[in-house]
């Protein structure tokens, strides 16, 4: 039985062959509409994420499948001081997959943990959404017919957005990738990033406009830039409009470039780009649903198969015990249930809940 | 593809179609068991309204299909600035049909110009709500075999009630039908109403007594006076008591007459009015079903058909950009998606959101 | 037509046979997989509680059926003034089955007498609570075969649990069973509850520890103190300490005692308890799943055989008036639908909805 909490639990070839399924399904998804039948799914949302829920529960109807849900988890047992794990393990006796939205980092290694079926991280904390990084690299294949030498732009908020980090991560594990990167400097990728990248034969090139990244770019990955992100208001407002992608912009664009965008936007993809057959942001969301199709299908038939995975190392549990994790969003440190470990990493210990570095 | 956004979307003929198609299915439920099987409904409310999202989720399980929902919008992605199109555009990738309810005036035109599916107004603040009507226009037909030369009383809040505007309007498009009107004189149906109903050849008929209008109906509208339309608390527990329906009034109604309400009734329907036979308020929800249930089915079948509408010459967007509408409640207030248009009427120009007169 | 407010509504027969009928689908669940197919159930949750509200919509996926759900009922008509009667009489037009959580004593037997179809309390206030209780018996009866016979601990607040309450007067109508309590004075099983045990032929021991209790029981079931009980937070913190389970409490048990606690669980057993193969707290909520689907299927081949059950004694309204019950959350204190009336008991006359002594 497999759970998914990172996108790194899955091998190349295992995304290729989840991609592979996800354009199957779109070119036939009659095929698929009872495979998922008698099967329960349960979402388990401990904070609103509306889009991701009605993706998953989309998914899990088009493969005839039926799902019981809690979009606000907050009113629940969680009230009355029950732990995650608690209740991951009970909703697991009901259904037979689990997909979890919570907001503590680490907070899905927890159900994974507990529950006896499959759990899918649907985004805990700041730390991990792989179904949203999965839907990009669909939306990429779906176009390119590829993963590899691609040169995608990433524009807007590049330091706190997890879905930027992940994408990037993920490009990274295929040849020939050019990552061109266009933020304010408070919101850059980050020098350690950067050179992490580059050892791993990634190329990555900085630049200064947003036009000048489209100019290059065979997909645009828009962020927003989030105001609380800056101490000076009046900062915030000039950056806002600098990273603003317009019809203008766009004229500066490969004809066959894709814009994409993780959702929802604000202001820094204007409406008159909404009309422009490169903007792949709303097509994307079906693709989203799609990539889930796969991803429950793979899941319940690995469930069914009783096969045992091999642990990743980071998820072993060394005898000594590990200290408090010094991240305040870390489960750890808001749910008894989740005892700290930690597990060696090449800058040293890491903490098995959130990966922080100890 | 088609939307509705008012009852007036419809012909008459289509009306006539939609209430035998739903008058089949209370005959013969088993037979429509399927005929939405692999069909995915997604309810968008961004203020609760149980009866309209159970009824609609109910009528998509009668039909074999399923249901995604967001029973509280306001906890989504409009949290986060998401405008009504972009989520309606987003939520259209996943289902085949789209019902929202949001508070704003116009908000459902906006869904349905955004979304590739089809969109049904489920009620968009105080200005549409076809699928209240239908229901009421099926409670009839079933009762009564027609839709003309029916006597149909309104009492209560004539004034802002939308959903007895909607009802006589319907009604007004047939031929014979005299409606009878008692309400306190701030509630009254409004002299503009009842001199356009009368140049189109309905007779309107304004009585000072609930007895005087239930002695003389076919059917009776109750409708809920609500306390905050009055600046006098005293004028209003005055005149709560007057339009009460009870056992003592009822006994002023013709046999066969039918007391409809579009629920919920707080005290305007006394108790002792529940058991009888002629109370049509409850079993009349189950209309309600009925009639989306035909409805669904009727969008689902035009849908694939992929025909091409013609549209309603207010729906046509003029090309000179209309200034701000007056109505604070509008969409176009409160939602940038919603760029302001006109349309010619014969009282002058009006919004194309909220139908208000600029 | 059936309806179910309290495990008394059925006979020994009826409790035995919807056992058996768990413990049918237990072994063969895909011969139940379409069992409701076409059946549409509706939770209608006025105050949240997750794990009853999955457990019933899990049930009724794997028969086969649909739902429609309320999780939160306070956002729902109820904020408009609609009585509980007329709120279930609306949704039984939609559903085929009705299930009701409400915080007032009483509450589902208002729904019962109002809704068309049949209703089964999910809990009403402190009150009952049947599916629960069945529950239990059902992971009792899978463990030992028996509901006689056997030596059933409970620990911790035996004064408020309404789980308790019911359990120990369900396993008192089977013969042979003992009774092992052990509880803080301030929360115990109270003299009368004892008295009334004792003359009806079940033995009751009151021992002083937690080890006392466990060392003679074939089940232990575990309940949480609720601090909100104490005046004194010292004693609270004292008392807490005493009655929680543990890996070395544990160490008293027989090798086959099952351990229950109708979850959640906040510290009152140690998470060391969870992996020893005595724990059945968590694989007990699989039953509570198993037993709803055969309750589910009980009621609607009762609804479509058309009986009319015998009514009990205690639900036959006298024609005698009663005055205002005296239990403030008696739901005829908060909502107009529900007439007071009284019916006779050994000890005086009893208030017809929430049965407190008037």
């Amino acid at each position: 039985m497999r759970s998914i909490i990172d996108i790194a639990d899955f091998t190349l070839e295992e995304i290729r062959q989840l991609i592979a399924t996800g354009e199957e399904i779109a070119a036939n998804p009659g095929a698929w509409a009872d495979r998922a039948r008698g099967k329960l799914l349960a979402t388990l949302f401990f904070e609103p994420s509306t889009r991701t829920r009605l993706s998953f529960e989309a998914a899990m109807a088009r493969l005839g499948g039926a799902t019981i849900s809690v979009a606000d988890g907050g009113s629940s047992g969680a009230a009355k001081g029950e732990t995650v794990a608690d209740t991951a393990r009970v909703v697991g006796e009901y259904a037979d997959l689990l997909t979890i939205r919570h907001p503590a980092d680490g907070s899905a290694l927890v159900a994974a943990e507990a529950a006896t079926v499959p759990v899918v991280n649907s985004g805990d904390g700041g730390h991990f959404h792989p179904t949203q990084t999965l839907t990009e690299l669909l939306t990429i294949h779906r176009e390119f017919g590829r993963f590899g030498h691609l040169t995608v732009a990433f524009a807007g908020d590049l330091h706190y957005s997890r879905t930027v980090h992940s994408l990037i991560s993920a490009l990274s594990r295929f040849e020939g990738n050019r990552i061109v990167a266009v933020s304010p400097p408070e919101l850059a990728l980050g020098e350690r990033t950067v050179r992490h990248l580059r050892a791993n034969g990634t190329e990555v090139i900085e630049v200064s406009s947003l036009a000048e990244a489209v100019s290059q770019a065979d997909a645009l990955y828009m962020t927003r830039i989030q105001k609380e992100r800056f101490g000076d208001p009046v900062m915030y407002e000039r950056l806002k409009e600098v990273f603003v992608l317009d019809a203008d912009v766009m004229r500066y664009a490969k004809p066959d470039m894709i814009v994409m965008h993780p959702l929802p936007r604000v202001n820094e993809i204007a409406m008159d780009v909404d009309s422009d057959p490169r903007a792949r942001y709303f097509s994307q969301t079906r693709d989203g649903m799609l990539i889930r199709m796969a991803l429950i299908d793979f899941l319940l038939r690995d469930a069914e198969a009783r096969t045992e995975p091999e642990v990743r190392p980071e998820r072993i549990r060394e005898q000594a015990p590990a200290g408090d994790c010094p991240n305040p969003r870390c489960i750890t440190r808001s749910d008894r249930s989740a005892v700290p470990f930690a597990y060696a990493s090449p800058e040293g210990a890491r903490c098995g809940f959130c990966d922080t570095r100890l």
